[in-house]
């Protein structure tokens, strides 16, 4: 596993907050794999952050994939 | 477990009730996030919450996480 | 259990018409913890009730919120 | 089981095609239970029908409500 | 099983590929369930097919369709 | 499985970082069976890739076949 390509070695975390983290890193992954410049993402950023809307879709991406990253560590239940 | 950066220690709540409430927290934590400015939050909350679209919008996020709570206490079946 | 606070004890219902009904009492709520003032709402509702498209959106969440009373009711199979 | 004010019954169908019949169905009822006033739907339907986006968003809630009744039978599998 | 009026006899396919051949077929019926005329469903394609947010929508669609036709067949792991 | 039809073999990959890669290409597939001219779709893309609500709503895609992708491969748990 070379460290430099690799940004998604596993779905398991220790906790369900290290869980939401990676449901946001894995959200943040979707748009930037169709708009891979960074420069104009960075543009973009302050433009929706400030948009409700946008946030709100926002979270929704999020709690996909939140509940993709919860199964998969069958929810913490230990 | 530092309480001061733990906000999210567990998916498992005591009701259905209980879980709902930390489906809302884990909504707005998918804005915060985004958006970590709480000023700028604040100042579209009213904005957005007069919106009929961003309430609804707002809710879908809700059911979504309301779906990966519910799972994970397994319904409050007992 | 005091009566007063409690609006979801359970997501087990006789029925899934009941089921179905629980699924919109839920999305009405995912929008009233965002807008807690009732007037306003009320305000709001002939506006989007008349909006296509915004019923649409409602009739989502409320399929969502079923996806979750029907799982957690083993689709009332038997 | 009083015939008049039971239109969902049950989740089970015959076949999967009977269950995508009670997809639309229930994307229906939703929208009816937020605008009970059937000449205002009905005003509605020729626009958005005619509206292309809408139409996605309609065939969207039938896919979520779809999953729920193919979990409910299992898929139909025998 | 009369061949004419049966267009869904099973959500089970031999591969992968032709299961999201059926979520497409599903997430078209869903379409046309709603427009049934298909002279004004034909009239709106060329409109939405050049919408990117359409063709964004429609791929969510069918993206929730293959959830649904992947489990049928137990994700196809033989 | 004559290789060239066949985009689609499997939903099995040996990493959660392939299972990622492959639900991009399934919300790209899902776009390009609507809008099959490459061309109408290459001049789309500069346009939605500079807009942040479509590149969220793109994002959303990919989650939504993320979690189907994840599921075939009981999330790469071992």
């Amino acid at each position: 596993m070379s460290g430099g390509d690799t940004w998604l070695p596993s779905l398991i975390t220790e906790t369900p907050q290290e869980g939401f983290a990676l449901a946001i890193t894995l959200s943040q992954k979707g748009v930037a794999t169709t708009q891979p410049d960074a420069e104009v993402r960075k543009a973009e950023r302050p433009e929706y952050a400030e948009e409700a809307d946008s946030l709100i879709a926002v979270s929704h991406v999020i709690a996909t994939h939140f509940q993709t990253v919860a199964a998969a560590n069958d929810y913490w239940r230990e």
